[in-house]
C-alpha cells in the first residue's frame, strides 16, 4: 500500500491490539506492519491462520527505523525479515509463509498444478480488478463517476464470487484467495456508508462469501476498531489521500 | 498482450516456423499462440526448454476459432488447453508447466522458499517496470518524452541486471526470470533503431545478460524473422497500435 497519510492512529486497536500484544517476543520471523493497511492484513491473516511464530513490529511511516530501511529500502509494508533478509509484496509473503511452514495447517494453495494455476488466475483478478476497483470507487468524485465505479466494482466482485464454492472460495477450507480478498470485505462498510454500495446489490454469493470472510477468526483477530479506520478513509473519500495507492489511482496508474 | 493489430504476418517465420512445424501433431497440451507476442514467447520458451510435448496452434486474432473462445472467453494468447480446460496469463502458464512436468529439466523455480519468493519479487519487477517501460519508450512521441522513457527503461533493466549472477539470472541454470525477460531482449533492437536506446548505455551487466538470453537455444527456436516484427512495432512507434497493451500504455493504465 506504500506510504499512508499522516495523523493516522499510531497502533492497532480492538481485537488486533490483543493479537499484537501476543506477538512482542523476538522470533526468527519479524513482521513489519501497518495496522490499517489491507495488504498487511492479507499477510497477517496468513500468519494467524497458520499459527506461525512471529514478532509484530508496527512501522511508523513517518519515522521508519534505520534497520527497517536497510533491509527493505523501498520502505513498504507488509515486509518480513527472515534470516537477516527482507521480503515484501503481500502475496509473495503469503506464498512464502505457505511454503516455508508446510507443517502449519491449513495449506493455502491446492496441491494439483492446474488447481494452483487457477487460483493464481483469481489472485490476478483480485490484483487487476478488485483492489483497484475498491480504490476507484473510494476516490471517485461526483455522482456519475461514483456510479460507474460502483458498477465496475460490483462486476469485479460478482465475477469472482460466482466461482466461490462456499463457505470459502475453494469450499470448506480457507485458501489464499480468501486471505487475498478478506481485507476488502472487512472495509466495504466504508463504501456502503459513503458510496451507495451494498453487498445485496452485488449479489447473494458475494454477500455470503463476504460474511464468511469477515467472521473468520484470523480475519477478526487482525481487525482494528472501525472508528480508527474512518479518518484514514475519509481522506480517500475526499480524494485527498497521499498514499502510493491513492496517487496511483488518481493518475490511473497501477497500484504499486 | 491482448488483441494485436490487423495486417500482421499470419504465421511464424524463420527458426520459429521450424519449431511450429515440429509441433503439429495432436497432444494433451494445446498451446494457443500468436507468433509475434512477447508474452506468448515466454511460455513458448518454457515449452522448448523443458521439451514438453505440445500441439502449436496459431490464433488468428481476427478470426478466433469458436472452440478457442469457448474454453478461453477473453480470447487472449498465450493460452493453453489441458484436459479440456484453459489457462491464460503468461507467467501462470509458465509456472503450471514447471509444476505439471517436474520430470522435465530444467526446473525453472528454485526449491528453497525464500529463493522462490525472491524470484517472484523479480518477476514482479519485470511486470511493473520492465514490460510497461518497454511499451512506454516504444510509444513515446517527442524528444523529451522519449528521453524520459529511455532513462526509466534503462533504470528498470539496470536494477534487475545488477542481480544477475551470470550467464543467467540465477547463475549457470536458466530460470523463470530468464524466460520472463528474454522476449524483451529479443525485441530491443527496435528501440535501438528508433529510440536511441543501447544496451551499452544500460550497462555491461545487462549487455552480457541480454546476449546470453537472445542466444539461448529455446529463445532462438521461438524467434521469427526480424522483418516480420517490424510492421507490428511500426504501429507502436507511431503510437497507432490498437492492441490492449498499446491502449493501456497510452492511457497510463496497467497492461492487462
Amino acid at each position: 500500500m506504500g506510504i499512508p497519510d499522516e495523523d493516522i492512529h499510531p497502533v492497532a486497536t480492538g481485537a488486533a491490539a490483543e493479537t499484537v500484544a501476543k506477538h512482542q517476543e523476538p522470533q526468527d520471523l519479524v513482521f513489519y506492519s501497518g495496522w490499517f493497511c489491507p495488504f498487511v492484513q492479507r499477510a497477517w491473516i496468513v500468519l494467524e491462520e497458520k499459527n506461525i511464530p512471529y514478532q509484530y513490529k508496527e512501522v511508523n511511516p513517518y519515522k521508519k527505523e534505520k534497520h527497517f530501511l536497510e533491509i527493505n529500502p523501498k520502505g513498504l509494508v507488509p515486509a518480513i525479515e527472515y534470516g537477516g533478509r527482507a521480503l515484501y509484496e503481500s502475496l509473495i509473503i503469503c506464498e512464502f509463509f505457505d511454503e516455508q511452514y508446510p507443517q502449519h495447517a491449513p495449506a493455502l494453495y491446492p496441491r494439483d498444478p492446474f488447481a494452483r494455476a487457477s487460483v493464481r488466475l483469481w489472485l490476478d483478478h483480485a490484483a487487476k480488478l478488485v483492489v483497484p476497483g475498491f480504490h476507484r470507487i473510494l476516490q471517485a468524485q461526483g455522482v456519475d463517476a461514483q456510479q460507474r465505479a460502483r458498477d465496475e466494482y460490483a462486476a469485479a466482485l460478482r465475477t469472482i464470487a460466482e466461482q466461490a464454492q462456499g463457505p470459502y472460495f475453494l469450499g470448506a477450507e480457507f485458501s489464499i484467495v480468501d486471505a487475498a480478498i478478506a481485507p476488502w470485505a472487512v472495509r466495504d462498510y466504508i463504501l456502503a456508508e459513503h458510496r451507495g454500495y451494498s453487498r445485496d446489490a452485488v449479489g447473494e454469493k458475494w454477500k455470503r462469501w463476504a460474511e464468511a470472510l469477515e467472521t473468520r477468526e484470523s480475519v477478526v483477530r487482525t481487525k482494528s476498531d472501525r472508528e480508527h479506520y474512518e479518518p484514514i478513509y475519509g481522506r480517500y473519500l475526499r480524494d485527498e489521500a497521499q498514499s502510493e495507492a491513492a496517487k496511483a489511482t488518481r493518475e490511473g496508474r497501477v497500484i504499486p
